[in-house]
C-alpha cells in the first residue's frame, strides 16, 4: 500500500459501522483508503430487530438475519472485518485503538487516520441483587439472541418474566408465549408501552393478556432470586415474588459511549456521543453513528438517544459519504416507531403528552376510532388514532395508532406531516388514497386530523 | 315556517350532496334553513365504490353500502330526501328547479334560495352500434349495481366482456371471475390501468391473467353484437369478435354537468362544473361538489374531473360549511388512487410520465423493487415503486406502487410528500417507521426516494 493511503478504522461492524464503511468505499478505492472494522461480537451487519422473531421461531434461519458476512465485505468491498475483537482504548494523540483480539487472546494497537465509532448500545441492567444470575438476559446483539434461544431450547423454562414493557419486552413476551412458556411481564408503570400515552398503552395491555401474558403493572423490581446452580429462580417486587427460570430485561438500552468518553470525545446530554450534522464528533478525525450517537429530535428540538436500525443505517451512510470525501447531513429524527403485539399493531411518531409538555408545548390531544377498511368490506378492523397538536397553532406534535392489521403503517403519513410541520387542518385536507379494501371513504388519518382541527 | 327561513335545495343525494346538507344543518337550525334533497335514483348516501364488491359477493348486504337512509336524514337532521325525483331544469332567475317526480309521475317547480348541485357522474357509453343492447352495463350508481347483480343472478351469463381496464374494469373483472364467469377484458391501450405508466401497468396485466381474466389489449371496440331478445351477444373489435352475454363498460366517467350548463352556469375545461375554492359556481346562489364539480390538480396546476367518494365527501363538507354561513375551502387534489387486483395492490399519486410532460415538467423516473416486510420475516411480499421527479430540482412529481399485501397504503406517504412539494432527497431523509413485520430496515419509500436522489 502506498504511503498516501489513509486508514479508516471502524469500531462496531453492524448497521451504522458497515453502512459507513461501504459508503466510504464507494467513494475511495482501496489504494486510497484502507478500511478495517472490529467487532467484539461474532456477527457483522445483522438485523438486531429480528432477534425476538428468531427467539420465537417465526424466523428460523439465523443466517437470514445477517445482511452481509465478513467474507462478502472482504471480497466485494475490500473491507476487512475482524469479529471477536473488542476495542478497549482509543488514543487520539497517537491515532490508534487498542484492540483485544479474543480469538487469539492478545492485544494490539491499530492505527487510524479516521475513526468511525459505531459501538451500539447495551440493554440496561439494573444494579439489583441477583441481576447477574444465569438465565437473566438482555437482548440487543445477535449474540444475545443466540444465547437466549439456546437457553430456551436447552433449559426448557416453564416460566419466564419479562422486566419492562417496551418494544423488546412486548416482542419477547409474544415470542415466549408462542413457545408455550408461561410468561409474566412486570412494569413499573401502570401501562405497558410508556412510549405511548397511558390511554393508548391501556389498549395494548389487553392484547398482551389475550395471548397469555400475565401482567404485573405498577410494580417495581427490587431483586432477583437465585436458585440452584446460580440460576435465576424468581423476580421479587415490592408486592410479589414471581417464580421464573428465565428473565428477559426490557428496560431500554444505554448508548455505548464509554470508550469514546474516556478518549476525551464529547458526550451529549442524552448520554450518547455528540455529533454534528455530518456525524462528526468533537474530535476532527472521529465520527460516530447509530445507537451510540446522539440525534436531534426535530419536534422537541432536543438531543435524544434512540436505538433503531433504520437510523443507524442512515447515519452510517451520512458518515461514510463524508469520510469518503463527499458531503451529506443527517436531518434528525422524530421518534417514529412501530411494533406488533399479537394481531394488534402499535405505532407512534413525534411527541407524546408528557414529552410535549417537557418540550414546552401547550398541546391538545384528540382520539378517534375508525376502521382499517370500509366498514362493510371483509377484514375491516378497528383502528384507534390519537393526535397531539399545539393548541395555539394547530401544528401536529405527535400521533399514536393502535389497531388491527393494516393500521400501523399509517403512522408514516403522520411522520411525513410532522416532518413538514403541517397543521391538523392541512392534514385533514390531504388527498389520501381511498378504496373499500384499503380505507373508509375518509381515511382514519383524515378523520382524526379533521376531529383535531375542530377541537 | 317563518318567512325568514331560507331554502337550500340539493340535487343529488349521495356523498357530496348529503355532506353539504349535513354540514349546512350543523350550522343552521330548521327554522333558519329548510333543506330538501332530490335524487333520481333509489338510494341516498351510499358507497358507490363498494359496488364491484357487492356484485362479486364479497359484500352481500346491500344495506351495508348505504351510509344513511332518508328516514335518518329526516329524523336526525331535519333534511327531506326525495328519491326517484329527477331535476330536469334549473331556472336561476326564478330560483326554482323543475323536478320530475317519478314515483307519482308528475312534474313540479321547487323554489330555492341556495342550490347545491351534486349531480355526480355517468359512465361513458361510446356511441357504437349495439351499445344499448340489454346486458350492457355501466357501473356508477347503486341502482346500476343492483341491476347488474340481478342480471348476473337471473341470466347466469357464462361469458362476460369488460371494456376498459381502469379501476372499475379491473374490479369488475375480479368480481366476475370470482363468480365463475369466463371474463375477457378489452382495452385500446397495450396495458391495463392507463393511470399508471406502461411499465407499471404491465405488472398488473399478469395479476389479471392469474385469476382468469383473458386480456385483449391494444384493441379498440367497434360495435356490440345483439342477439336474441335484444340482448348483447358479443363485442367486436378490429381484430376479433368476443362472444359475451354480459358487457360491463369501464371507460371512465363523465361529469353530469349538462343540467348546470343549460342553466347558464359555467363549465370548466375538464367538462365539470367550474367552482371557486369555496365550491361556489359562477352563479352566486349555486354551489357544486363531488363528481360533477371541477377540481384543481395541485401538481399540474390544471383543472381536472375526478370521480371519487373521498373528494365528494370533502367538497360537500366545504360547500355545506359555506352554505351554513361558515368559511371553508377545498385545497385541490393530487390524483391519489388505490385498487386491488387479486392479491396485487396498485396505487398512484401525482403525475405519471405523460401527465408530467403535458404539464411542462422535465422529469426523470426511477423504479425500485423491495419487500413489504423484512426479507426474512414471514409474509414479506415484493413491492415495486416508481417515482417521478423534476430533473432540475428533484421535486417529487408522482409515485406509483404495485405489490403484494401491505404495499398500497404507502402511496399516502408520497401523497403527503407531494402535498408539501418535497424533493426526493428530503423524502429519503424522513423518519419512517421500521420493524421487521412492517418493512425492511429502510422502507421501500425511503429506498426508492434515495435511488431517485442519486439518479
Amino acid at each position: 500500500m502506498s504511503p498516501l493511503t489513509r486508514r479508516l478504522l471502524v469500531i462496531g461492524a453492524d448497521a451504522a459501522g458497515m453502512s459507513a464503511a461501504s459508503q466510504a468505499r464507494r467513494r475511495q478505492s482501496p489504494d486510497r483508503l484502507e478500511i478495517v472494522a472490529f467487532d467484539r461480537g461474532n456477527f457483522a451487519s445483522y438485523s438486531a430487530c429480528g432477534i425476538p422473531f428468531y427467539v420465537g421461531g417465526q424466523v428460523d434461519d439465523l443466517e437470514s438475519l445477517v445482511v452481509r458476512t465478513p467474507d462478502v465485505f472482504r471480497d466485494k468491498y475490500s473491507i476487512q472485518v475482524h469479529l471477536g475483537h473488542e476495542a478497549v482504548e482509543v488514543d487520539l494523540d497517537k491515532g490508534a485503538v487498542l484492540v483485544d483480539d479474543r480469538v487469539n487472546a492478545r492485544r494490539r494497537w491499530e492505527g487510524f487516520d479516521d475513526l468511525m465509532v459505531a459501538t451500539g448500545a447495551t440493554p440496561v441492567r439494573p444494579s439489583l441483587p441477583g441481576v447477574d444470575s444465569a438465565g437473566v438476559f438482555g437482548v440487543q446483539t445477535l449474540d444475545d439472541g443466540v444465547a437466549l434461544r439456546s437457553y430456551v431450547r436447552a433449559q426448557k423454562p416453564t416460566r419466564a418474566v419479562i422486566v419492562g414493557g417496551g418494544y423488546i419486552g412486548l416482542e419477547m413476551a409474544e415470542a415466549l408465549c408462542a413457545l408455550g412458556v408461561e410468561t409474566h411481564l412486570v412494569d413499573v408503570a401502570d401501562q405497558p408501552m410508556n412510549t405511548l400515552d397511558p390511554d393508548m398503552g391501556a389498549l395494548v395491555a389487553g392484547a398482551l393478556e389475550e395471548f397469555g401474558t400475565v401482567l404485573h403493572l405498577g410494580q417495581e423490581v427490587v431483586r432477583f432470586e437465585t436458585g440452584a446452580g446460580g440460576r435465576v429462580a424468581g423476580v421479587v417486587t415490592a408486592e410479589d415474588t414471581i417464580p421464573a427460570e428465565l428473565v428477559v430485561l426490557g428496560l431500554g438500552i444505554r448508548p455505548n459511549s464509554a470508550l469514546a468518553e474516556s478518549a476525551g470525545i464529547r458526550i451529549g446530554p442524552s448520554g450518547a456521543v455528540a455529533v454534528d450534522r455530518r456525524m462528526r464528533t468533537s474530535h476532527e478525525a472521529v465520527w460516530a453513528a447509530g445507537d451510540c450517537a446522539e440525534k436531534r429530535h426535530r419536534v422537541s428540538d432536543r438531543p435524544v438517544a434512540v436505538a433503531l436500525g433504520t437510523h443507524a443505517n442512515k447515519e452510517g451512510r451520512v458518515a461514510g459519504i463524508n469520510l469518503g470525501g463527499g458531503y451529506a447531513t443527517f436531518p434528525g429524527v422524530i421518534g417514529t416507531a412501530v411494533t406488533k403485539v399479537g394481531p394488534l399493531e402499535v405505532a407512534r411518531t413525534g411527541l407524546g403528552e408528557l414529552e410535549a409538555a417537557q418540550a414546552g408545548f401547550v398541546a391538545d390531544g384528540v382520539v378517534s376510532e375508525s376502521t382499517t377498511r370500509a366498514g362493510y368490506y371483509p377484514g375491516a378492523a378497528s383502528i384507534v388514532t390519537k393526535l397531539l397538536h399545539e393548541r395555539e397553532t394547530g401544528r401536529l406534535l405527535g400521533a399514536q395508532i393502535v389497531g388491527g392489521p393494516g393500521s400501523a403503517k399509517r403512522i408514516d403519513v403522520f411522520a411525513a406531516a410532522l416532518w413538514n410541520e403541517m397543521t391538523v387542518a392541512d392534514i385533514a385536507g390531504m388527498d389520501l388514497s381511498y378504496a373499500p379494501p384499503f380505507s373508509p371513504t375518509l381515511d382514519p388519518v383524515t378523520i382524526t386530523a379533521r376531529k383535531a382541527a375542530q377541537a
